[in-house]
């Protein structure tokens, strides 16, 4: 995607080197950070410099692929089986971070030159999700109506994958073929995703869209102002239930309530077909701090912390929620649109 | 209620001034404000340096008597006519607004000493605010068991009205009676409410909480961890449709979902038996900065407002929603607690 004219991905390599856009300092200034070596490329993922199912995965591929070529010749098993075991605690949630540190550990572990494999296999998968993310956006496109009006939650867009995401990739293409489209981005408390990361990729498209408070969603759609609600998924499980983003369980639960579709757009790479049910799925607590805190730019333009809660309070913070497959309408993925049951998921994966 | 030790309404009359708790600046520090004039009082109302359903109807009543006392003599009826139209468009959707700036108005106008008997009247719905708090306490606290864990949303403790509060009034009985309560507190974005208000309230009396993000409130729900809501309401609508803070509906519609009971706590100057359902209530929109920025404290405990959302976008900002009736489980009321039915609300209300 174009960012100030210029071609982007999200997360790309450039020799041994994992460079991404550094996602904590966006909207507010547009900066490239350059990891080295696997430990701070993991330490970038947990952190949340970059976040995103499928940006996370590419992320999580490349240091795996750094990890073997960090990896001592007399201990390249030990070495790489303890850096794979690292990268799989940043993000517990995120089954693209299982799926790529696995595919590149398999495929390079017993092959004649592990380096080599590693990273050609890391940079495959990071091919693999832009093309899916594309096909993504086709699929999803027939289901987007002149004139329509659409909420969105958290940031599924490209920032979220190697390149036009996921949610919003429809949207683009809906938009790029000439149809009148208007997003609700809810803001996606605690971090605010929405109000920072996808209203920021919309603004650079030129799609119009509004910012709204998390707690107004239900109220548009009370007032039948939105047409279709469509979100990621950093996991899908083999019932359909989907692991996302904390808050998209009370979209579908109010989107049900007032009879609006109530989409999710995920690559096959989102499936875990050894997950049976959401609730088998780990959902990652992170610090308390992130409700306690907001960030933004003060009038001087320096990024700044506040506490904008009452000092000594503690606080709960679950990064993600799971929506149960009924509230679902269909979940669009790479290889076409489906229901969100056991047997449309067995199908579609085994292709 | 106390602070740091000493017993403190939230707005009350000294002389001619209003002196109230300047809610704006909560959690961070504690202040009282004193307007000497109706137009300054209402300019409070309009900015939320007073605000909550109950202390806005008391603080809205002095004001009126303000007004009264400094009408010219020989212009009385216009001036206070026009004063009163001046400080309905405070804040649209507070029933308790209308109501006590109707109650001194109309109290005052045709008698023998209009200033003394606006001042007296204003008086008199201050201390029934008060009164009837206590009431609402006292029902409600027969629905907390011990063990109870109790989500509420915005702040409808002793700061939104005179003394004790609505929604948290309840729990304030429970907890002195020696039951183990825990209150998971909704942040209440765009202005955070519960992080800054109803999270001070509590860690004054004592009573174990964590803030929740908004978002969060519908997983605990769905994880079994929250035996019932309780809200307060801004207005509602004889055939039981309630206007509160926005968010209130979402948590509705979820706690629906999961067979959670839900409770609203307001005194029978709340209902508005000539609004015949909730789709007739004016909601108020609120300033779109409401959203894209945020207040809070630096580490060098300075007040400050940062930008947090993506520079150039703009937002949507309705400060309440409605939530029907039959989402409601009961209405805790000074006079008892009813089903949210018209012939219960018009019996009561009757009465």
């Amino acid at each position: 995607m174009k960012v100030n004219g210029n071609d982007y991905r999200t997360v790309w390599m450039e020799g041994s080197t994992v460079c991404f856009i550094e996602q904590n300092l966006l909207p507010f200034e547009f900066r490239i950070y350059r990891s080295d070596n696997y430990l701070e490329t993991s330490k970038a993922i947990k952190s949340m410099k970059i976040r995103g199912a499928g940006a996370i995965g590419a992320a999580a591929g490349f240091a795996m692929a750094q990890a073997f070529a960090e990896a001592p010749e007399n201990e390249l098993q030990e070495f790489v089986y303890r850096a794979k075991q690292s990268i799989y605690t940043t993000r517990p949630t995120a089954r693209n971070l299982y799926y790529a540190v696995d595919r590149v550990f398999n495929k390079a572990l017993n092959s004649i030159d592990p380096q080599r494999e590693a990273l050609k296999e890391a940079h495959k998968i990071a091919e693999e999700d832009a093309l899916s993310s594309l096909r993504i956006g086709k699929f999803g496109e027939e289901l987007i109506q002149d004139k329509s009006r659409i909420l969105t939650h958290c940031n599924a867009g490209w920032l979220a994958f190697v390149d036009h995401g996921t949610a919003l990739s429809p949207v683009y293409n809906a938009f790029h073929h000439g149809k009148d489209v208007f997003v609700y981005v809810d803001e996606t408390k605690p971090r605010g995703q929405g109000a920072k990361l996808t209203a920021w990729e919309l603004q650079q498209v030129g799609i119009p869209y509004k910012i709204i408070p998390d707690n107004a969603a239900a109220h548009l759609m009370s007032l039948g102002q939105i047409d279709f609600v469509i979100v990621g998924a950093d996991r899908i499980a083999v019932n359909g239930d989907v692991a996302n983003k904390i808050g998209t369980l009370s979209r579908a639960i109010a989107a049900r309530e007032y009879n609006i579709p109530f989409y999710v757009a995920a690559p096959l790479s989102t499936f875990d077909i050894d997950c049976i049910q959401g609730s088998d799925i780990i959902i990652e607590e992170r610090p308390q701090e992130e409700v306690l805190f907001t960030s933004g730019i003060t009038i001087n333009g320096k990024l700044t912390s506040v506490l904008s809660s009452a000092p000594g309070s503690s606080a709960y913070n679950p990064a993600f929620d799971i929506t149960p497959a009924k509230f679902i309408t269909a979940i669009i993925t790479d290889k076409g649109i489906i229901q969100p049951d056991e047997s449309a998921i067995r199908d579609i994966t085994r292709q």
